[in-house]
């Protein structure tokens, strides 16, 4: 314990350091020419301006569901909630802000140096920002939970108080903080994810179905009013969304590991000399990874890349570094903590292969996490199968482009879900329920890596956007293209590894939340019971798998609603002013943006709040087994509807640009068969870029409020009242 | 159990009686001029072919499943399986056959006496025989099963060898030759859905695709050489499919239901003096159904309807009249059969409102069933928002419209989920486990009615299509359209019948199963452990959610694969002989009849053995628990998938017929609109007619597979051979 808390600031201090290092050294450049930097203006402003108005909606209801918290629960859940609203708002603001400048220095790196080893540099310098935040912000935040929490308020100071929970003072205090700081992460990430990709596909759509339907123009084309909407939809959504969610999925895997722990030893009964070690082993292995991220953006910072081309390699070389540095240290750590326990006491933990078992379960769920990215480039790729035959169904027009890419979608959820089953099971031998957690953090354990390299693809693409808008000469914009192309293949890992670490910590939340219920019993061997054949529970499954589909169904009716109007608003400004399309006159932008804002905005509170509220009004009507259900039941839809939408979209994304290479002969840009698969892509654009990626935070806000409201409707509920 | 078996013979006969006094009532009546005798006599020529075909690759399919279950079981449980087979796959012939005559018959009658009554009459005397067949043979095939091996070999000639079960000596037998029964019926009828299922969706889609979208003929057009495969596979589909896959659900319902009255009495230990009444119950209450149906189709049939106009009204009028006489005479029944039962023993039984509790139970089936198909019409009729909506996002181009239809039918899931999960907490409440499974017997109990109006759609349809290709009166026209129209409206409701009959059925399937798990406890509220936080069991359920995913994907696919060929071929009768769009040439409708047969038997095999095989070889490979996580995940994602694809695409079929019917001023047929619209209806077709209809029996099959087997991978799998 005692070289744990220095490790875990130490590691904070050192990432946020960098990011702020990175920041400034990305802002320094120069941001070219007066079109480029009125462009990237624009784009800032109305980043800017979004992320101002969501902030006030989410501050307010953050404050009322601390004080509800505060009411129902206690004060230190709230102020933990606070902090983890305000580290994980901090980590997705200035995420965005340096996204914001990065964009149009990219563009003026290419431009001047025109150099890709270069201008990949500056990308992922800015894309290393988003990262380093997300781990450091989250690090930060824990340590402050842990010190005003835990030796602060004295209660872990020792082991002492520890054995006096257990003996059952103050069984519940510790666990319900860091849940607490986990629903804080959540909140802003779920309106962050949900705000955020109802903005940039409203742009998207709104930008496509004018414009290159109907108006023929070429995409990111300057007389388009939405072009600038689209660009800052990928900052909002891409950029804020994207961090905050992992930013969530990473604290919720370590505070699920640290529950399951604590549920151990107090509930399966493990023996108590082991609790600082299952408690020690998360934080610190956290903390060691973030450090690992440090040295791996270093790794590829500090290299001359000027002759480099295989962008590609360059990233996934950083990433290896990271990933394999966090490995071994993680075994020392293992082997550290572990090595003392005596073979009963593993046994007692069900850790079949000794002090190593924790650390193994984390490699299952990293071997797990990269081959469900595989999957999905698979799926995706145009490099492969699948996507080649969907693009040869547009031949047969936009309804078979559509029922293919359905089919491409539905078939593909398959494998993935074998290799989290095979995971699983795998975990569980190894090192018992501590094992699953251990896999989601595994997965997530250099977090910081994988969110810069996400980061870098919507900056690469802005910057596109820009040398299209800023008519620079036509290598600047191959360049990008390169950049943006790779991202398109990392975004598609980055989404396997999002799902799946995703449904993992919901999965380590929801035993969590089986430990939690007042009088529930433990099976003999020592898991939680939630049987699916009580009417309950399974009437809380159906209910539970129809969650998903019912708010996938809304978020895409909120883009689909913001699209029109964004459509109409085009159209208008089309007709009443034919000289934008002449290219005389400039285009209203503010007005395209403001329409994004207002809809994102008006769209998201709906479906962001039924996520929260669903569970807690559940539960008080038929209590903890029904929302046990719940849980269960929209976890497993909602793996299945991220991995349809996130391949379909893809595949029809990706099969769209193999016909505009010319993978089809005699069908480039303009043909009948380029048309239908456009149909495709727009039609995949909310499925893969809004319905999927809320997709996790979906279940992990779900999960987490359960366990924060458990205590109270697992004892008051209408049921139980009524008829008990 | 004396009244019992001449009761169910007695149903059994007066039904198949009635039928075949249908059959011929119809046969003899006229067809008409000679282009419709010959076009009628194409239709039945494709529709005998494929089904003989599908027959014999099913009748090997059986008997080897039939072998491998005599090895690993017993000779009488092989035996009930064949039984099963013969028994649905001689309703799925029988209601076809009636269906290829009744077609022609109906255009004639519409010519002829130019009466929408007496129209109806005819078509309504056709699907009747589909309808009465499936009572009919299910319930004979039960009364073989029931006299062979209860009374003839004494298994169940008194109380006394069950009192001997009761010690130990003879428990699994005669629910084992039920469940064999059960998949005996179920594997007919997933070939016959899956088979239909592709055969009618690729005819259908190519036809279209060339039709309507590239030579701008209407539907049905003679010179479309697809349209007879296009009748031949509504007859294929909707008949043949849609009757053995009710007739399977019916039988595996009341299967349950007596499964659970034998494991309430053995396992949970309910008063032995029951069990007579738990085993009658379902059996009686399904014969007095069937009477009730025949007396609820003569109603309809007896009457002068020449003056009638209001078709719906009509049939409504017999499904009351056969629902009410159901209820009516159910609860003279649960009075009588547990009247008898003390408090003491009811509540053992968990029956809180006593005698009647059963049939509580099966009135909120009825009540579910009922509201689920009312939800399906609100959400798929143009008279109600939604489908008012999906049509006019048809102004924005196809990508807009699919994107709200995929929206309308996600959101669609919620509702009829709430309804189902209500359903079942309340006939727990209501008669415990036993009610659940009452529940979906209720839905079923008229199920003779539900198939004959059913029925009558695909006959109507196929009137129509007679009446299009013999270029007859436009009045004749629009009399079969008239029926259509209503045809479709109770085919929405009929799919909510058949999915939540389908997914109450695989729930009171799978608690047989885990109570059949041998050395399974059962908890002190004598239900049957499945603890979804046991590993083995959560990578089921997640494997388990992605089955259906992967098959709806495989099916969507077969049905792409048969209908690209279907599109070349009539293309190339368009190209090589132009004569055939002059109207001056006859087209080869036998080469598209060729093809779609071709087409379906093959790609069916793959996707409808999958079903079989999966349970059983995860069951070897993983064991029991495995299994049942593999069952409850694929019936929760089947009954989203089922009921997203089939209010998706009724809402596309009907918002296109909506804009035909100028619902949307200023674009008809032929505008942007409509033809965004039509897009969305052929991305529908196989959503809704091959991958929902398919869902239901999906499950089902897998749940009796399943419980078939467990008694052998329960005991020998490979993972606790190598880690136990």
């Amino acid at each position: 314990m005692t070289f744990l808390l220095p490790l875990l600031i130490a590691a904070a201090v050192l990432a946020l350091a960098y990011a702020a290092f990175n920041f400034f050294k990305v802002k320094n450049l120069e941001e070219g020419n007066e079109t480029m930097q009125k462009i990237a203006a624009y784009i800032r402003g109305g980043a800017n301006t979004f992320i101002s108005i969501e902030y006030r909606i989410l501050a307010i209801v953050v404050a009322i569901v601390a004080v509800i918290v505060f009411l129902a629960l206690d004060w230190y859940v709230a102020v933990a909630l606070l902090i983890g609203a305000i580290m994980s708002g901090c980590a997705g603001m200035v995420g965005m802000k340096i996204a914001t400048y990065a964009n149009v220095r990219v563009t003026n790196e290419a431009n001047k140096t025109q150099n890709i080893g270069q201008t990949l540099k500056v990308a992922f310098r800015g894309g290393s920002v988003m990262g380093l935040c997300v781990g450091g912000f989250a690090l930060l935040g824990l340590s402050v939970v842990v010190c005003v929490f835990g030796f602060g308020l004295g209660w872990i100071s020792s082991l002492e108080p520890v054995k006096a929970w257990l003996t059952g003072i103050d069984l519940v205090r510790f666990p319900n903080v860091l849940t607490g700081y986990a629903l804080g992460c959540s909140m802003v990430a779920m309106f962050n994810r949900v705000g955020g990709g109802i903005y940039t596909k409203a742009a998207d759509m709104g930008a496509d179905l004018v414009g290159k339907t109907e108006a023929h123009i070429p995409e990111d084309d300057p007389r388009n009013p939405a072009t600038i909407a689209d660009n800052v939809g990928d900052n909002v959504g891409d950029v804020a969304g994207l961090g905050s969610d992992l930013l969530e999925s990473y604290v919720a895997s370590i505070v699920a590991a640290i529950a399951l722990g604590y549920n151990l030893i107090i509930k399966v009964g493990a023996p108590a000399s082991s609790l600082e070690s299952l408690y020690t082993f998360p934080l610190t292995f956290a903390a060691i990874g973030l450090v690992a991220c440090v040295i791996g953006v270093a790794s590829l910072l500090v290299r001359n890349l000027s002759k480099s081309k295989k962008v590609h390699n360059q990233l996934n070389g950083a990433t290896y570094v990271g990933a394999a540095l966090t490995m071994i240290a993680g075994a020392v750590l293992s082997a550290k903590l572990f090595g003392g326990l005596s073979a009963a006491e593993c046994k007692a933990l069900g850790f079949n292969f000794g002090a190593l078992s924790p650390w193994i379960g984390a490699a299952v769920g990293i071997v797990a996490g990269i081959l469900i990215g595989m999957l999905a480039e698979y799926y995706t790729s145009s490099d492969y199968k699948p996507t080649k035959i969907l693009a040869e169904a547009s031949k047969e027009g936009s309804a078979l482009t559509i029922t293919s890419g359905l089919a491409l979608g539905m078939r593909s959820c398959m494998a993935p879900c074998v290799v989290l089953g095979i995971g699983i099971i795998i975990a569980y031998y190894t090192a018992g329920l501590y094992g699953v957690a251990m896999s989601a953090m595994g997965m997530l354990s250099f977090v910081a890596l994988t969110v810069s390299v996400d980061t870098y693809g919507p900056i690469s693409d802005n910057a596109g956007g820009i040398a299209e808008m800023s008519k620079l000469p036509e290598g600047v914009r191959e360049i990008t293209d390169t950049l943006d192309a790779v991202g398109n293949t990392t975004a598609a890992i980055g989404k396997g590894f999002a799902i799946g670490s995703g449904g993992l910590a919901a999965l380590a939340l929801m035993l969590s939340y089986m430990y939690s219920l007042p009088g529930e019993s433990v099976g003999a061997n020592g898991l939680p019971t939630l049987n699916i054949m009580e009417p309950m529970t399974l009437a809380g499954a159906i209910v539970g798998g129809a969650l998903p589909f019912f708010f996938s169904g809304m978020l895409i009716d909120a883009v689909a609603v913001a699209a029109r109007k964004m459509v109409e608003e085009v159209r208008r400004q089309f007709k009443e002013r034919p000289a934008i399309l002449e290219g005389k006159e400039d285009p209203d932008h503010n007005q395209c943006i403001k329409i994004s804002t207002e809809g994102s905005i008006s769209q998201m509170k709906t479906p962001a709040l039924m996520a929260v509220v669903i569970p807690v009004v559940c539960g008080l009507l038929f209590g903890a087994h029904f929302v046990g259900g719940i849980l269960i039941g929209s976890t497993i839809a909602s793996i299945m509807i991220a991995i349809f939408t996130g391949n379909a979209g893809g595949a029809w994304d990706n099969g769209k640009k193999y016909i505009e290479q010319g993978g089809i002969p005699g069908s480039g840009k303009g043909s009948p068969v380029h048309d239908a698969a456009v149909v495709g892509d727009t039609v995949g654009d909310p499925l893969k870029d809004t319905v999927g990626p809320c997709m996790d935070i979906f279940i992990k806000i779900m999960s987490t409020v359960s366990l924060v409201a458990v205590s109270v409707f697992s004892t008051y509920n209408l049921w139980s009242v009524l008829f008990k």
